[in-house]
């Protein structure tokens, strides 16, 4: 099987590319296995270097693959480690994934004669179609997200705080193997759950609230992603048809999602029911997004997005509404991409009464 | 009192700059006590603006202070936006803090006769310097991390995987008022202690092991840092040499520590004890760095820093003696920079027999 750095050649021979410049940690840590690197140079002759400040250099040695790893001294400058390279390797056209614009021009002030262009893109087709050994991996910290809302689901109710709940849906996610959250923990009741990234506070829950419970384990190196709402007794009507539209739609999404399907039509099903129930305008953000080293990464699922889904993507779907001084609901699974469908990673009881 | 937005307008004055981009989401907290914004436009005659996409639109608007909010539509294209603000504004010479490679190239490209400059020394000018608020946050993300290390020593023992140390860490931290972490946690044994960034992962701890347990609590933002190494037991000869080493190379350079002091010298007070006892090439990572809203940030404490200390820089002093395949050992206070000395914001004892 080619590694992954061959595939990256590849792509670069399509666009001319003699050379590829990996600055972003997690693409790094996609490359070569491990993530204290600083900057990874592909070149087009299948050589490959990993730079490493002192630090990290133990560490390197013992776990990157796929690429020799080169000590940078404190003494040394990694721009001109790299650019001297370039030059007696006689690189004319670089690609790069993603640079700080400081970094850049450094790049560019000390490197006669190379062009450098953004080809994050190459990197984002490789990442974004998930191999056997990330999917065993990303179910698996889908396994630890859904025993997190387990946790929730049997501990909320009125008088426990925000931060507790969190509190313990993270410690559940730890004990059993998570490697920490893959984002800021939400747990965000009444009126702050109108707030899409409504946070987590001291906020004690009471009776009648919405709680938008939004949590993500961390599982070597890969996220999940998932969302219950949760009402705090019996919900009022309004509730009860707010909750039922965005669950509704969440399935009509879930359904329509497959691959060959355009990243925006899926969108388009969840929003247009939404909309038809009248509640379009507080469906203030995009459908889902793909998950992987990042929680947020291609493709998307908006109404803008040009991404088509293929079969190895892994993306959110996570309808919402959101109502300013009332409450919101939004509910979300990370699901896998297959040809006929989805699989769903995340599992966790649309159950409304608490 | 001058606002955080009017001291960054003497210091673009003093550099003739009449426009600041904004794009580093810890900077648009620090000047608009919000972290959803997606760009800040300051203008040199006081107007400010946050961008801020519909998602996070409803909060931006409860939360921002200094600062207009202005709504970028789906439709929209926020770079669009800023370019037009700053034709209208007839702005020439925008300093900016941190941009994408590809994000600089696009402003440039559609905003004709502006100039583009690097100036995010002049936001860590600010930044670096805290204030009684963030003191009294940084000293409360410090405690609760002390707490954290409390846990730890209460529990370990022969026979606890790295993972559950953590987990009781962290849960300890969060229940007692943590936002979270500010890193990841490490707790990294045995040889993997031999790691400065060792991580944390299933290895069971056992006796004569070195741990080196490195944690920090985050508060409203702010992020804290402290370190302590256990041994496992009783420490051989060459463990308690390694460790007082360490031990007493912090200690001079705490004591050295104060404000008007060059930070390379408080490096060079600790590298040279360390030196001195036979350890030096193993002590491979800079004594510190600021902490903050970043935890690692300005001003840094290393053999080739320009940084002079000043009062109310917040910064971490830590020296490692790290040996390849026998082990590491690491002692890590935060400490707030005081005229005549420093104040420790981190607490925990150091007992090193468990």
């Amino acid at each position: 099987m080619e590694t992954r750095i061959e595939r990256l050649l590849n792509l670069m021979e399509a666009r001319s590319l003699d050379g590829f410049l990996v600055a972003e940690t997690k693409n790094m840590l996609y490359f070569t296995g491990f993530s204290g690197g600083s900057m990874l140079l592909v070149l087009r002759d299948g050589e490959s270097i990993l730079f490493v400040y002192g630090v990290n250099y133990e560490a390197a040695k013992v776990e990157t693959r796929e690429a020799s790893v080169e000590l940078v001294k404190q003494e040394e400058s990694l721009i001109k480690k790299v650019t001297d390279r370039l030059k007696t390797r006689k690189i004319r056209n670089l690609g790069f994934d993603s640079l700080a614009a400081s970094t850049y021009l450094k790049l560019k002030e000390s490197s006669d004669g190379v062009a450098f262009k953004d080809a994050s893109d190459l990197v984002w087709t490789l990442r974004r179609v998930k191999d056997p050994s990330e999917i065993s991996l990303m179910k698996k910290a889908a396994e630890l997200t859904s025993r997190g809302m387990e946790k929730a689901a049997e501990i909320i109710e009125a008088g426990i705080s925000e931060r507790e709940v969190a509190a313990e849906i993270e410690y559940e996610m730890r004990k059993n193997g998570s490697d920490g959250v893959a984002f800021e923990t939400i747990v965000s009741s009444g009126s702050n759950s109108a707030f899409p990234h409504g946070g987590c506070g001291d906020r004690v829950i009471k009776k009648g609230d919405l709680v938008v419970i939004d949590i993500g384990a961390k599982y070597r190196d890969y996220s999940s992603d998932l969302t219950r709402t949760f009402i705090i007794g019996k919900p009022s009507s309004k509730q009860f048809e707010i909750y039922e539209t965005v669950r509704k739609a969440q399935e009509l999404a879930v359904k329509t999602a497959r691959a060959k399907v355009e990243a925006k039509e899926v969108d388009r099903v969840a929003r247009d029911y939404i909309s038809k129930a009248g509640y379009g305008e507080y469906f203030v953000h995009s459908l889902g997004h793909g998950v992987g080293l990042d929680v947020h990464e291609p493709p998307t699922l908006s109404p803008k997005s040009r991404d088509v889904l293929v079969e190895g993507n892994v993306v959110t779907i996570e309808p919402g509404i959101y109502i300013p001084g009332f409450g919101g609901v939004r509910i979300e699974d990370t699901v896998l991409i297959l040809k006929e469908g989805v699989e769903k990673l995340t599992e966790s009881p649309i159950q409304i009464y608490f």
